[in-house]
């Protein structure tokens, strides 16, 4: 608190980012991040940029990772946005698209950032809860809106909506934006950015973080008509021209180059999924039926809490979040298949 | 103009960086970027990091940087606040600092992202002419405001104000938070960072793009008394949390370990633009005392913007801004003593 600060900085409640520990050896299964590198293409072409033109200002449009996404996409260049990672390309749509005079709608359950940002652009905001399921019912956005916005697969249920029902979403409020936030989509869910011709109201976003493996390059991007993606320009313009690096500019872009290792990776977290779910369900757990690089599950006899702590003291490191209707579960991100077996282990021992 | 946008977008007026051309053999003199190559050391940095942990994220803190930067500076890491770029920076100081009841003051001649930043948060904003020399008067900033920023070495003029007038200007209002933006200051003024300690309501900015060969890597850095960093990393928490990706951190990091190579850099900048200065003087041209790497220069008999084309018919690539007092001025970015060369023959030829 200090009398330097705008108005706003007091009231503002930040994001609390999943931990980034500084120990070796730790089994670490809390953020969501991919177990497997990235594409060597990539690590090729972060190398042939690491370079003298790094004194060089990057282009702020970013052209060429535009132009990859479009092609990989098979959209247009002009219905593409990119960023500093998902995160900040949702920014730009909460500021650019969701701050209407009607309150915008999300899930009860969500993404914990969507709050912050109505906080830091003064959005009014209202939840709407998921049923006991962990579902969203689309009947329930029946409302009066100035947008609506939702992670599929959700974040951190992993819970899939199916593309019928974002349609149903789009029909419901064909003059408020829907923002379908794609973080996890490739794990088994199928995108809406096939649907962005014939919404207007359609912003799909999505990152490189957790399918291709690239958290540590911070990039993300949208899809959607090209007035959408202009508001996102004037903010982003008006904000900083030059968000992404020459190096994650050329890194990203080389990942859409390698489909068969995009493919093989997300096959693979999906099938050690599955292993994990199983095993989990033969202890006892209850596990949501995820579509993503996680999954969300709950003990009917041991805590949450205290499930977390002994992993913890295994040097296992799973997301725990003390929330109402969630404090009960744990968000577990799908490791390699031998870290999935020393969890399976860890959590025989416990809940023996 | 679309019936999505949110209202505020309708009144956006984004900053236009300069011309980042695709073109071959362009001598580059638009956008102040270091004609030198960065430190070997911090494309070896970049490379070591080039590896598989790009599939994690980064530190969200970026610690290891705000370490190097403190010790560099003699401040504490707590004093220390990074970002992408100084632009996002400036853009979290304007909406945690600078958006305060009364009216933000700001040279009329100035960086030109200042009042775009006021228009994406809303900012009531004055500005106070420069005098006909293009100094800053500080007497005239004796007035009621909530907040003062400038650049110094001032943009686009280069212009340096003495460090005394900057401590008057902190004194003249102890309430009220002062920013300088010191993107130039490493080409011959003195940083107004040794101030923090006396005046609370100091913020001093400053980026790795131009003293240190990084405009491609994206990192700039704010340095000041706790309680304004804290503002900043409220404001950024709720923004993104992780604008910083791997590569950057690593690699600006590497860029305070190689002191000799930064200050042979800026001390061979500084030699050249007073060749330019001297060769342009002898041509007839005004050329403003300048402390940055670039001149701001205006010729009496000569339209800027006539001069500006016709340089650019020779690959020349110069800035020019057609705007109140400063339509018939210059901006020519500090260059090699090759293209300085390029430059002083074509000016010569254009001007003969």
């Amino acid at each position: 608190m200090s009398q330097f600060w705008s108005p706003l900085v007091h009231d503002l409640t930040p994001y609390v980012p999943g931990e980034q520990p500084k120990i070796d050896n730790l089994i670490k299964l809390n953020t969501n991040e991919n177990p497997y590198p990235p594409s060597p293409r990539v690590l090729t072409a972060i190398a042939e940029q690491t370079n003298e033109k790094l004194r060089l200002y990057p282009d702020p449009n970013g052209d060429l990772l535009k132009a990859s996404i479009a092609k990989y996409h098979g959209v247009d260049s002009s219905e593409v946005f990119v960023g500093n990672g998902s995160d900040e390309v949702l920014a730009h749509a909460f500021q650019a698209l969701l701050k209407q005079d009607e309150p915008l709608l999300f899930p009860d359950i969500t993404y914990s950032f969507y709050p912050v940002y109505c906080g830091l652009y003064g959005i009014d905001y209202r939840t709407v809860p998921l049923d006991e399921n962990f579902c969203l019912k689309v009947a329930d956005y029946q409302r009066p809106c100035g947008a609506i916005i939702f992670p599929n697969p959700n974040a951190p249920t992993g819970r899939l909506l199916p593309l019928d029902a974002v349609r149903q979403l789009l029909e419901m409020h064909p003059n408020r934006v829907v923002v379908v936030d794609e973080a996890y989509v490739d794990f088994g869910g199928q995108s809406a950015i096939g649907l962005i011709k014939d919404y207007p109201n359609l912003l799909v976003c999505q990152t490189l973080s957790k399918s291709r493996s690239l958290a540590g390059l911070r990039v993300g991007f949208a899809v959607g008509q090209a007035h959408l993606i202009e508001a996102l320009e004037r903010v982003k313009n008006s904000f900083n021209s030059y968000p992404l690096d020459r190096l994650a500019l050329f890194g990203a872009s080389a990942s859409f180059d390698d489909e068969d290792y995009f493919q093989r990776g997300c096959q693979k977290i999906i099938a050690t999924r599955e292993v994990l779910t199983a095993a989990m369900q033969q202890m006892g757990f209850k596990v949501i039926p995820s579509a993503a690089n996680f999954i969300f599950a709950t003990h009917p006899q041991k805590s949450a809490a205290d499930l977390a702590q002994q992993l913890r003291e295994r040097k296992i490191l799973v997301r725990y979040f003390n929330k109402p209707r969630i404090d009960q579960y744990l968000r577990i991100t799908i490791g390699t298949d031998a870290e999935t077996q020393a969890l399976i282990k860890a959590l025989s021992e416990i809940t023996a």
